[in-house]
Protein backbone atom coordinates (compact mmCIF):
# COMPACT_ATOMS: atom_id res chain seq x y z
CA UNK A 1 0.00 0.00 0.00
CA UNK A 2 1.62 3.58 -0.91
CA UNK A 3 1.49 5.79 1.72
CA UNK A 4 -0.33 8.92 1.60
CA UNK A 5 0.86 11.63 3.14
CA UNK A 6 -2.92 13.65 3.22
CA UNK A 7 -4.26 10.80 4.59
CA UNK A 8 -2.27 10.91 7.71
CA UNK A 9 -3.13 12.69 10.77
CA UNK A 10 -0.68 15.25 12.23
CA UNK A 11 2.52 13.41 13.23
CA UNK A 12 3.02 14.35 17.22
CA UNK A 13 6.14 13.14 18.74
CA UNK A 14 3.70 12.39 22.04
CA UNK A 15 2.31 9.92 20.72
CA UNK A 16 3.94 6.82 21.42
CA UNK A 17 2.04 5.11 17.81
CA UNK A 18 3.17 8.30 16.02
CA UNK A 19 6.60 6.92 13.28
CA UNK A 20 7.46 10.35 14.17
CA UNK A 21 9.29 8.68 17.33
CA UNK A 22 11.27 6.61 15.52
CA UNK A 23 12.23 9.20 13.09
CA UNK A 24 13.06 11.50 16.22
CA UNK A 25 15.06 8.60 17.64
CA UNK A 26 17.21 8.38 14.35
CA UNK A 27 18.44 11.70 14.32
CA UNK A 28 19.09 11.96 18.00
CA UNK A 29 20.83 8.51 18.66
CA UNK A 30 24.43 8.75 20.30
CA UNK A 31 25.55 7.56 16.99
CA UNK A 32 23.09 10.06 14.24
CA UNK A 33 23.76 13.13 15.90
CA UNK A 34 27.77 12.40 15.45
CA UNK A 35 27.02 11.15 11.97
CA UNK A 36 24.78 14.08 10.85
CA UNK A 37 27.56 16.42 12.27
CA UNK A 38 30.68 15.04 10.78
CA UNK A 39 28.68 15.02 7.65
CA UNK A 40 28.08 18.64 7.60
CA UNK A 41 31.55 19.21 7.19
CA UNK A 42 31.93 17.57 3.71
CA UNK A 43 31.27 13.82 2.49
CA UNK A 44 32.76 11.02 4.27
CA UNK A 45 34.06 7.30 2.69
CA UNK A 46 32.58 4.65 5.34
CA UNK A 47 36.26 4.05 6.86
CA UNK A 48 36.94 8.05 7.04
CA UNK A 49 33.75 8.13 8.84
CA UNK A 50 34.58 5.52 11.32
CA UNK A 51 37.46 7.21 12.40
CA UNK A 52 35.84 10.66 12.53
CA UNK A 53 32.78 9.40 15.04
CA UNK A 54 35.23 8.15 17.63
CA UNK A 55 34.17 5.27 19.72
CA UNK A 56 31.39 3.99 16.96
CA UNK A 57 32.25 0.26 16.34
CA UNK A 58 31.58 -0.63 12.43
CA UNK A 59 28.56 -2.56 12.80
CA UNK A 60 26.64 0.66 14.46
CA UNK A 61 27.90 2.74 11.79
CA UNK A 62 26.65 0.69 9.29
CA UNK A 63 23.15 0.13 11.36
CA UNK A 64 22.74 4.62 11.82
CA UNK A 65 23.85 4.92 8.13
CA UNK A 66 21.27 2.66 7.07
CA UNK A 67 18.44 4.31 8.51
CA UNK A 68 19.56 7.72 8.13
CA UNK A 69 19.71 6.42 4.43
CA UNK A 70 16.56 4.82 4.36
CA UNK A 71 14.67 8.16 6.38
CA UNK A 72 16.24 10.07 2.95
CA UNK A 73 18.90 11.99 5.17
CA UNK A 74 21.86 10.42 4.19
CA UNK A 75 22.54 9.73 0.31
CA UNK A 76 24.77 6.46 0.15
CA UNK A 77 26.73 6.51 -3.24
CA UNK A 78 28.52 3.39 -4.31
CA UNK A 79 31.60 3.92 -6.73
CA UNK A 80 32.02 1.02 -9.30
CA UNK A 81 35.60 0.88 -8.51
CA UNK A 82 38.21 -1.84 -7.28
CA UNK A 83 38.65 -1.82 -3.93
CA UNK A 84 35.26 -0.96 -3.65
CA UNK A 85 34.49 3.20 -2.41
CA UNK A 86 31.02 3.79 -1.11
CA UNK A 87 30.60 7.79 -0.60
CA UNK A 88 27.85 9.06 1.93
CA UNK A 89 27.18 12.43 1.77
CA UNK A 90 23.31 14.52 3.04
CA UNK A 91 20.09 15.17 1.31
CA UNK A 92 18.71 18.55 1.37
CA UNK A 93 16.59 17.45 4.49
CA UNK A 94 19.58 15.62 6.02
CA UNK A 95 21.30 19.18 5.89
CA UNK A 96 18.18 20.61 7.25
CA UNK A 97 18.10 17.96 10.36
CA UNK A 98 21.81 18.08 10.51
CA UNK A 99 21.89 21.82 11.21
CA UNK A 100 19.53 21.96 13.67
CA UNK A 101 21.45 18.96 15.55
CA UNK A 102 24.50 20.25 15.58
CA UNK A 103 22.99 23.30 17.41
CA UNK A 104 22.02 21.34 19.68
CA UNK A 105 25.11 19.73 20.11
CA UNK A 106 27.26 23.22 20.08
CA UNK A 107 24.64 24.90 22.73
CA UNK A 108 25.47 21.19 24.81
CA UNK A 109 29.56 21.63 24.40
CA UNK A 110 28.99 25.32 25.38
CA UNK A 111 26.80 24.42 28.32
CA UNK A 112 28.77 21.28 29.78
CA UNK A 113 30.85 23.59 32.34
CA UNK A 114 27.89 24.50 33.79
CA UNK A 115 26.81 21.45 33.91
CA UNK A 116 29.84 19.67 35.94
CA UNK A 117 29.40 22.82 38.14
CA UNK A 118 26.15 21.80 38.73
CA UNK A 119 26.51 18.12 39.00
CA UNK A 120 29.13 18.91 41.61
CA UNK A 121 26.44 20.83 44.16
CA UNK A 122 23.82 18.50 43.27
CA UNK A 123 25.85 15.22 44.32
CA UNK A 124 26.82 17.62 47.61
CA UNK A 125 23.66 17.38 48.94
CA UNK B 1 38.12 18.38 43.95
CA UNK B 2 36.07 21.66 42.50
CA UNK B 3 35.53 21.79 38.84
CA UNK B 4 37.40 24.96 37.49
CA UNK B 5 35.80 25.43 34.09
CA UNK B 6 38.82 27.81 33.60
CA UNK B 7 41.04 24.49 33.87
CA UNK B 8 38.49 22.55 31.31
CA UNK B 9 39.84 22.28 27.61
CA UNK B 10 36.67 23.09 25.46
CA UNK B 11 34.28 20.62 25.52
CA UNK B 12 33.80 18.43 22.08
CA UNK B 13 31.21 15.54 21.24
CA UNK B 14 33.67 14.12 19.23
CA UNK B 15 35.94 13.18 21.54
CA UNK B 16 34.92 10.14 23.33
CA UNK B 17 36.24 11.41 26.86
CA UNK B 18 34.30 14.29 26.94
CA UNK B 19 31.71 14.81 29.22
CA UNK B 20 29.54 16.65 26.66
CA UNK B 21 29.16 13.41 25.04
CA UNK B 22 26.69 12.37 28.01
CA UNK B 23 24.79 15.61 28.85
CA UNK B 24 23.90 15.29 24.57
CA UNK B 25 22.45 12.05 25.40
CA UNK B 26 20.74 13.21 28.67
CA UNK B 27 18.64 16.10 26.45
CA UNK B 28 18.33 13.42 23.30
CA UNK B 29 17.32 10.48 25.29
CA UNK B 30 14.11 9.35 23.94
CA UNK B 31 12.67 10.40 27.56
CA UNK B 32 14.84 13.20 27.60
CA UNK B 33 13.53 15.04 24.73
CA UNK B 34 9.72 14.31 25.94
CA UNK B 35 10.21 16.04 29.31
CA UNK B 36 12.01 18.94 27.92
CA UNK B 37 8.86 19.39 25.61
CA UNK B 38 6.27 18.71 27.92
CA UNK B 39 7.60 21.08 30.31
CA UNK B 40 8.16 24.10 28.05
CA UNK B 41 4.45 24.21 28.36
CA UNK B 42 4.36 24.71 32.32
CA UNK B 43 5.54 23.06 35.58
CA UNK B 44 4.44 19.58 35.90
CA UNK B 45 3.45 17.44 39.00
CA UNK B 46 4.87 13.61 38.25
CA UNK B 47 2.12 11.94 37.80
CA UNK B 48 0.71 14.16 35.44
CA UNK B 49 3.94 14.58 33.68
CA UNK B 50 3.55 10.63 33.53
CA UNK B 51 0.49 10.71 31.62
CA UNK B 52 1.20 13.78 29.33
CA UNK B 53 4.66 11.67 28.31
CA UNK B 54 2.61 8.58 26.87
CA UNK B 55 4.59 5.35 27.42
CA UNK B 56 6.68 6.50 29.71
CA UNK B 57 7.53 4.24 33.07
CA UNK B 58 7.59 5.42 36.47
CA UNK B 59 11.14 4.13 36.76
CA UNK B 60 12.58 5.76 33.23
CA UNK B 61 10.58 8.68 34.41
CA UNK B 62 12.00 9.16 37.46
CA UNK B 63 15.31 8.61 36.06
CA UNK B 64 15.29 10.64 33.51
CA UNK B 65 14.24 13.74 35.71
CA UNK B 66 17.29 13.16 37.95
CA UNK B 67 19.61 13.06 35.37
CA UNK B 68 17.98 16.67 34.16
CA UNK B 69 17.81 18.09 37.59
CA UNK B 70 21.69 17.11 38.47
CA UNK B 71 22.49 18.66 35.18
CA UNK B 72 20.80 21.96 36.12
CA UNK B 73 17.97 21.40 33.62
CA UNK B 74 15.12 21.09 35.93
CA UNK B 75 14.13 22.36 39.21
CA UNK B 76 12.60 19.99 41.71
CA UNK B 77 10.47 21.54 44.00
CA UNK B 78 8.79 19.22 47.28
CA UNK B 79 5.88 20.94 49.13
CA UNK B 80 5.55 19.75 52.45
CA UNK B 81 2.16 18.62 52.21
CA UNK B 82 0.00 15.31 52.79
CA UNK B 83 -0.33 13.82 50.11
CA UNK B 84 3.55 14.93 49.03
CA UNK B 85 3.86 16.72 46.02
CA UNK B 86 6.55 17.36 43.64
CA UNK B 87 6.45 19.84 40.85
CA UNK B 88 9.07 20.35 38.32
CA UNK B 89 10.22 23.20 35.85
CA UNK B 90 13.09 24.13 34.04
CA UNK B 91 15.33 26.10 34.92
CA UNK B 92 17.01 29.05 32.52
CA UNK B 93 19.41 26.62 30.89
CA UNK B 94 16.94 24.21 30.55
CA UNK B 95 14.72 26.15 28.48
CA UNK B 96 17.02 27.08 26.13
CA UNK B 97 18.03 23.06 25.70
CA UNK B 98 13.96 22.62 25.94
CA UNK B 99 13.70 25.22 22.83
CA UNK B 100 16.48 24.04 20.98
CA UNK B 101 15.34 19.93 21.12
CA UNK B 102 11.24 21.36 20.82
CA UNK B 103 12.51 22.94 17.45
CA UNK B 104 14.33 19.90 16.64
CA UNK B 105 11.39 17.39 17.47
CA UNK B 106 8.71 20.00 15.43
CA UNK B 107 11.01 19.97 12.42
CA UNK B 108 11.33 16.28 12.76
CA UNK B 109 7.17 15.99 12.77
CA UNK B 110 6.60 18.15 9.52
CA UNK B 111 9.45 15.73 7.60
CA UNK B 112 7.66 12.45 8.77
CA UNK B 113 5.24 12.15 5.83
CA UNK B 114 8.04 13.11 3.36
CA UNK B 115 10.17 10.45 5.77
CA UNK B 116 7.61 7.28 5.22
CA UNK B 117 7.69 7.99 1.25
CA UNK B 118 11.40 8.04 1.74
CA UNK B 119 11.00 3.98 3.53
CA UNK B 120 8.74 3.36 1.13
CA UNK B 121 11.19 3.99 -1.85
CA UNK B 122 14.54 2.40 -0.22
CA UNK B 123 12.31 -0.37 1.20
CA UNK B 124 11.22 -1.28 -3.15
CA UNK B 125 14.70 -0.97 -4.32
Amino acid sequence: MKVSAELMPPADVNDRMCPSRGVLEHVTSRWGVLVLIALTEREYRFSELRRRVAGVSEKMLAQTLQNLERDGFVHREAHPVIPPRVDYRLTGAGTEAAGLVAGLAHWVERQTPDVLVARQAYDAR
